[in-house]
């Protein structure tokens, strides 16, 4: 649930469908709805029992998000339920438990079945998930596989993408950038323990996971707070050897790829600077962490390089309705 | 979340994921895992603000739940969304909140986008159900929809397929076969309000929504409730005017169609006989009920005609991983 973009046809898509949602009736669990990394819903509210439950799901296509005579059902099944954590990881919950709908091609539907459950559980397993419940079919077209999350937030409360603040610091759990050529994209990890260990050390004002690119997905955040900006330091964003080894094939710059390839799976976060202080010199284990700029009250999101000169970023992460449509 | 079936190839696969699902964590919310309409979990177990969480998920896919090009955007949206609340009901649940996937054919991916909307929202505002989220992606294949649904039990409890007795009376909410040649599928009626009904004046032993045929989720009911067998009044099941319509053209008997064809989307549930005798002589507003058998202690699945002879019945229900594979 990672899919807002601005100025695109997927935003407009989801802005559109936003707007038209109803009035919620007046027992309604939902708190926060559509547009966030997930849904939070005030499970038993009004009965006493109240719970802030965490709800994400992401849809992967064969050809899409993987290629599964490449890289094997094992793979498909454990970015899958990967890339559902890290959205819980996202909003700095626990999650608790997992449905999986699939479609299966028909000509070895129970092979890649055992193949994607061996994959699912493999990931719930290192955060103690329980696959709760899901729906097997089989059909002539290519794999295509949804799993939804449930998880709930911790007393320190669910952190949304809207909490920003100017002056704040951003910071990244981790290097950036060519994953997807590398293959990277498939062996995401999670960062549960990092979000929950930093929020314990310090109130998160605002997190995203990084699916789209950084250049797209702290683009939400800034909108979503409503309308910041922000400023990165060129020789701050920690790029990933991939992003290099990528640069190198295609002539493009590795900062390129750090700031606007997709699947990354690290999160960005933004702290007041004085938390940041903290959190740098003394990381919660096993948050590792990396200060890549900050919030601006002047919207608009620019890269300043060592020499102080400053030039505007264009987001130009993945979009979920484009791509591949070029 | 419906797809179990005896002795087939799914049936087979789920039971072997069944088998390999790890011991729980002590603190699993998991109540009513794999193998019902709905899981059950115990929301906030441990903190003392415990409730009764539904859950469940359903994928249709172009040219196996319906035909995009024929059947148009907006009836596959009510379809998904409603076949999902028919799990719920299955459970004599509540449905709350509803998150949706999809992938949509790039061809007119917007387009078809708001209709899935329109049709999803048609159906999700007569129950209340609130739209919290989502992923939304675009592909060369066609169309996918997965909808997953998040509900709660009354007091009474949820209602499993496992709980039904030896002597209880089999009951369903309405005429049965025909559904999938009529295109009656395409806007099934979830029973949720009649389940609700149903619960309060009685306590519903066993429930499942038929959604692969009757035949096939009453063997669900008996084979979950200990390996019990049930006895079928031919002349008492409602055969529905399109079972009746389907039979004349294809030359088989309404009868059959009414067994065996899926996608009613009526419950079938089992009550004492004596709360039977109170529910048929004032049936609990909104709710239509069939007496149309008795459960026994003695296994298999019979039809008793009117001469008082008795036939088994093989079920014949929709196999989601072998259908079409003919």
């Amino acid at each position: 649930m990672s899919d807002l973009r601005p100025s695109t046809g997927e935003f407009a898509l989801i802005d559109w469908i936003r707007r038209r949602e109803p009035e919620r009736p007046i027992d309604s669990w939902t708190r926060v709805g559509i547009g966030d990394d997930c849904a939070i819903l005030g499970v038993g509210e009004g009965t006493g029992a109240g719970c802030d439950l965490l709800i994400t799901t992401d849809m992967l296509m064969d050809g899409r998000h993987f290629r599964l005579e490449q890289d094997g059902p094992e793979a498909v099944g454990y970015k899958a339920m990967a890339v559902n954590l890290s959205d819980i990881a996202a909003m700095a919950g626990s999650p608790r438990a997992a449905v999986v709908a699939v479609a299966l091609p028909r000509h070895s539907a129970v092979e890649i079945a055992r193949g994607l459950h061996a994959g699912l559980r493999a990931m719930a397993d290192r955060f103690a998930v329980d696959l709760v419940g899901g729906d097997t079919n089989a059909w002539d077209g290519p794999l295509v596989i949804t799993v939804g999350v449930l998880g709930h937030a911790t007393v320190r409360g669910a952190v949304l993408r809207s909490g920003a603040r100017p002056g704040d610091t951003i910071l990244v759990t981790g290097p950036l950038g060519g994953s997807l050529s590398s293959g990277r994209h498939l062996r995401p990890e999670p960062r549960i323990a990092e979000a929950l260990a930093i929020h314990r050390m310090a109130p998160i004002h605002a997190m995203i996971d990084l699916s789209d690119g950084l250049s797209s997905d702290l683009g939400h955040i800034l909108a979503e707070s409503g309308g910041l900006g922000a400023i990165l330091d060129a020789e701050a964003i920690p790029v990933h050897p991939d992003a290099h080894e990528q640069g190198r094939r295609d002539g493009s710059s590795a900062l390129d790829h750090a700031l606007n390839d997709g699947e990354d799976f690290e999160l960005c976060l933004t702290v007041a600077p004085e938390d940041a202080e903290r959190l740098l010199t003394e990381p919660p284990a096993p948050a590792v962490l990396y200060r890549i700029g900050e919030v601006t009250e002047t919207p608009g999101l620019f890269l300043r390089s060592s020499d102080g000169g400053s030039t505007p970023v264009e987001p130009k992460g993945f979009d979920h309705l484009r791509a591949g449509s070029e």
